[in-house]
């Protein structure tokens, strides 16, 4: 198990970690297996979706915020209720396929992590299984 | 590895794809492990949901449309934005436990490839780990 | 694949199953691996959120039910649309990593099984896989 940091500069913002995930595999030498990204955040979460065109996790985000707003008749004393509903929604961790020592992604499909309630520095796993 | 193919005949439509799977498993000859579906697609999902009556998945699709619309105000130009983030709220993925040989899935589960932006020939890998 | 039993006591309830997942992972000797945790249920879920304030499981549950009532447009007959809706965006598994035979949870991680139909007596698998 390998663990990055990433570095969130806004409130709401998903980060591209495809690179990093893709070098963890090549470094780990395994050629048939799959590879688990995990976020041990609760306000935080992991997404696979578009990554070519910025306005698609743009338009990610906005929805959630809207459907979810960031006041709202929470219990919750932190002000955050709105980052933890969006984290469980997104979920936690993701699984990709390695075949011939390559993540196996759709064309379009990155890896994505979720910021609710940032700016933050925070830590995601990464843990490849395979041989 | 195995790949199939699912033709969608809707622009949003949920196709059981259980049958598949558990073909998958029986050729494998896992008898102890686990199955992953994995969909490639940025404006398709996965998930498993109730099987025996197909309103209930006509209810998840017409429930996801009335929150997040068709038409909204999106940035992404494709127009197809509705489905991308409907894809993130469905995951990509899914796994299920193999024992003695057989795919565990409750009662009324079954698997359904979620179609958000059909009709289309869409792929799923379906890889199987164990013994 | 080990079985445990939830029993709940609301129609919508979290129950933080973290102690049985972490006794489940101390008592099969694993050191290094994965915990699968599956609901076989197709009004229920999994999800991974806060476990230190109740107020957050009670958010969740309270914007997921703004978001999709109990009551609504649904065409399912047997009243319970709502639950399975809200069940397929929980998802109805969660994986954990493995290390050194402690469960990798984050500070404010729980793992909770997500009742969207209750009461009930469910059913939750829990499968440990590494060595």
């Amino acid at each position: 198990m390998i663990e990055i940091n990433v570095k969130t500069t806004k409130a709401q913002q998903f980060v591209n970690i495809t690179g990093d995930v893709v070098k963890m595999v090549a470094d780990s030498g395994v050629k048939d297996g799959e590879v688990m990204v995990y976020v041990p955040h609760t306000t935080a979460g992991v997404t696979i979706n578009e990554s070519a065109d910025p306005d698609v996790v743009r338009d990610i985000i906005a929805t959630l915020d809207k459907l979810i707003p960031v006041r709202g008749d929470y219990h919750h004393a932190e002000g955050n209720s709105h980052a933890h509903i969006k984290s469980s929604l997104m979920g936690c961790s993701q699984r990709i396929i390695i075949s011939d020592g390559r993540l196996v992604l759709g064309t379009w499909q990155g890896i994505f992590f979720c910021e609710f309630d940032g700016p933050r520095s925070r830590r995601v796993y990464i843990s490849v299984t395979g041989k």
